[in-house]
């Protein structure tokens, strides 16, 4: 079976998402994200040479929430390197991003990065010595230097909106550091939190921004080494199982790729030696996962052969 | 960089396991499994166009125990087809192998088919309208179809052994019975499930039978379809996210392949598109995994560039 | 304020009760109990003097079902003295009846000795060294001769409809089996106690069997020692903070006795140093207790002062 | 048997404990009660005619801590009524007396109030409409009413020590607050409630703040009706089933007294109808409760035959 036309396919699953009716929920846990416009969709892949296929609003910019715990943790790893380990797990939690219980139960210790509680106490290890300012300075830097482009920015909005009503959050952090999980005071914690949360960016912006992880560290495009391969293949698997909370497992076996969705309604998936591919659509499914995000990458995943599980491609060469 | 030379490695870490001191501890819960030799350790692997390389004891038969989970998941869904999941989820635990808890906070629906109450739903599928030796015939002439061997046996007294310490067992069955989860006389579950935990098989067997899974479902050797691709690569995706009970985010961080344990002390793991692969030590680690076995899968992968979260090969093509 | 005549109040609750038209559900999950006739209600109480008051149905013989805990407790603490303790808590539970949760937690060791798993560990202590026959006959006898009476019986079709269908109990005893908390064997231990619950005997002889936990551990009608006073007063203490599983709390809080229910619908409560009450309406509220009894009660100890949290007698004394 | 002489009897318990090498330890937790001298005891029994008995250090002032628990819930249930119980329930917990697990099972409702998530919510019910020092001042003078004595006082610098390590408190008010369960201001009803748990007073003056609940609800020094009779039954049974955490049970089963227990190693008993009994040493045993202070009370119970689960007293009236 030869390999189908990724043009072909970006235009067909840009389209047929546009056009359908079933288009989830916004979230509206934080009342600023619940304004944002249903219809839009966007889907961007840069391939292993830098060219960039995309299809609908990628123009648009929206926040995308907890895909920036994917570089928050690189972050982390470069300053702290393995002792981030002592701080977070690396196993699925079976529980809801903001479940408290595993936390009582394994000591303030969360399961892995990419649950709420995961991801404050990385950044509390990126805040270590740091005005909250400076950390978050730090993280857009990050973020604008592996996409390219200068217009990434914190809504403060988004933020404002999400430190009104972050009580769960609050309640995580302190718990943490009740058990001496978190060193510096909870609030520059959930402060830098809140913000980097609310990092915006395009759909082209993000999928760039990933493209290191899907080729073993390095960015094709601009040939900067961000990680080790080794770090860049541990990211892909922690993003495997643990990447979609209480749904990674359903992520997994029907997607087949690392990916990382916030509820923002984007979703980061990485396609391992051939391409980054960012999705954008606010509706959110039961699980907290964009809707029609998770059926796109489905899609695409299918008709590209591009799962990590097997792939037609390698089985035919 | 140029791939690794398969039979070097293979051999070279065939060499350092039977060397090594550190060996990990023989189950002891299942008294008869206490009973076998630490000193061995076997690999096998079979690539794509049947080439088999092996290492260590490959004539050393021992009991697959969790291992066969993926057999009868395989064989369930060839029978039941997506009812399966009717009974048993498809998420990661975050639990040990034999917890009952979230049976109780999930009315006795498993999380997923490779903790034991999953494999036990699994087996009273299989069983549904048969008597268990009927059930149990079934299982094993699969078992000796995909291995394409008529010596893999079940080991009479290691099941006896499990019948008369399976406590914990019994409790899950008959909580999933309280339930309606189990269809079945819970003993006749039970008899067909410690009964196939004792199929005992060598490495080499074990890496032929989970050939299919390397390969969209189609076993290379034979040419017999054994399940559609999109199965296997689900059967895969399973094994990445779930095949290692509460470890199963440490295999997938540090080995990078999908892989199902058993206590036993035998592990398959599968590299899509590319191999199977069997290992075998008895010793165990904490979280009941082969202690040698899961090194040797972690320096093959590494040496052989077989991750499936990114590859020096592709990265190199 | 004088004291209320206990006939008049008896009599005038006995007539409330068997008037009103919410009467609760039967039991539907042993379904021999699902036959009663809900239309029924009784109330005997025996003071200290022998004095009997009795009122509704009270020749009718019920299943006691948990009230047999009382009693089983009773004699075990006989048999092993402190080492009951060994082997159950002290605790509340928090919990549903029969609630596995705890158990994993906790190593095996039931919270308490009036919980399902609880009581499933007390019987084996009791039959530790006997056939199940002479064990369940050691039961029966030791409630005749507390009762006086031997028409107290054991109804074999309750325990064979609860044999059959009694899987969640199975998977506590075999849980706690697999923690080496039974000695016996599971099967001898679940056959003592489906049917040492499946005892059936009247209101007024289960006031008589209560009746020495009221007086300090001594039948008043027979001079009888049955416990020491300080046992009485701990079997006491238990009734009232674990008597009613999770709905412990509220009956407390309503009612103010110790007490201890059985989903057959009867209750027996003690007032210390006063009487012995036993009521009997098979409807259950949704916490598995008597509807009309737990209401019979509250009204009781209200219009007669007996709640042991303050009492208007002893107020104006 | 003749009533011991309660002037001998708390002599002699007070020699006792001044005596013992066994002291407990003090708690940690709350850096400023570290300091507290580990020999001090005091035992203070107010009676009905208001006869005070007292022994040790009865002028001591100590924290009282989660003893005003019973104080706010008293001052709750006057102003909000039975609204209290929408918010926080009547069940004993199960759990340490900062879990925050049952929390999140169940919506963010507390088990009881006498947990210190439940005591924060009834907190958030006092403060309703007012500024925090306009509520704190309410309750405190209303410790100084029931004790008839204004050197009754808040300990700032206990308060503040709480404040800076209340993480866990902060994490429960925060989960709480997201649930809606909280209507004021998160660090408004922890300033309120670290302030009230940092009352100071004497045993002698903790003993009169009790004495209505022995008394049908009416302070008999005074004549003050302070509750209903009612109110009172059932303060003092949630006092018996909730009062110590989750050593509620044990002590039930060892003093069988309504009690409530603090960190600052005060205890108040409730004798219904006799007396009100206030013991305190700071050392604390493995769960949080006064080791000394527990074994004065057991004596005393004993002694005095005033247990209310049977007393020699009424069995041979």
């Amino acid at each position: 079976m030869p390999a189908a036309n990724l043009q072909d396919v970006v235009a067909e699953i840009a389209a047929e998402m546009k056009a359908r009716d079933d288009r989830g929920d916004v979230a509206t846990y934080i009342p600023e994200l619940g304004r944002v416009d249903l219809q839009q969709f966007a889907i961007a892949v840069i391939e292993k040479d830098g060219t960039l296929t995309e299809g609908g609003d990628c123009d648009s910019f929206f926040s995308i929430q907890s895909v920036s715990k994917v570089f928050t943790l690189t972050l982390a790893l470069g300053l702290a390197g393995d002792r981030v380990w002592n701080r977070v797990g690396r196993e699925p939690s079976g529980s809801r991003f903001n479940s408290i219980v595993q936390l009582e139960y394994e000591k303030g210790i969360p399961r892995n990065p990419f649950i709420n509680a995961g991801a404050i106490a990385v950044t509390d290890l990126i805040l270590s010595g740091h005005q909250p300012r400076e950390a978050l300075g730090e993280i857009l830097r990050f973020m604008q230097f592996l996409s390219g482009e200068d217009s990434v920015y914190i809504d403060k909005a988004v933020a404002a909106s999400e430190e009104r009503t972050g009580f769960n959050n609050r309640a995580l952090a302190n718990f943490m550091k009740g058990f001496g999980v978190i060193d510096n005071p909870v609030e520059y914690v959930l402060g830098v939190y809140f913000h980097h949360c609310a990092i915006a960016m395009t759909c082209r912006q993000l999928a760039k921004a990933g493209s290191f992880l899907a080729h073993l560290g390095q960015n094709p495009a601009t040939g900067h080494s961000v990680v080790t391969p080794e770090r860049a293949r541990r990211i892909n698997a922690l993003m495997l199982t643990c990447g979609h909370y209480d749904g990674s497992g359903e992520f997994a076996y029907r997607v087949g790729l690392p990916g990382k969705s916030g509820v923002g309604g984007g979703i980061l998936a990485i396609v391992p030696g051939k391409a980054s591919v960012a999705v954008w659509s606010p509706g959110l499914d039961a699980s907290g996962n964009s809707h029609l995000g998770r059926i796109a990458l489905e899609k695409l995943t299918a008709r590209m052969g591009w799962s990590i599980f097997g792939s037609p491609l390698s089985a035919s060469r």
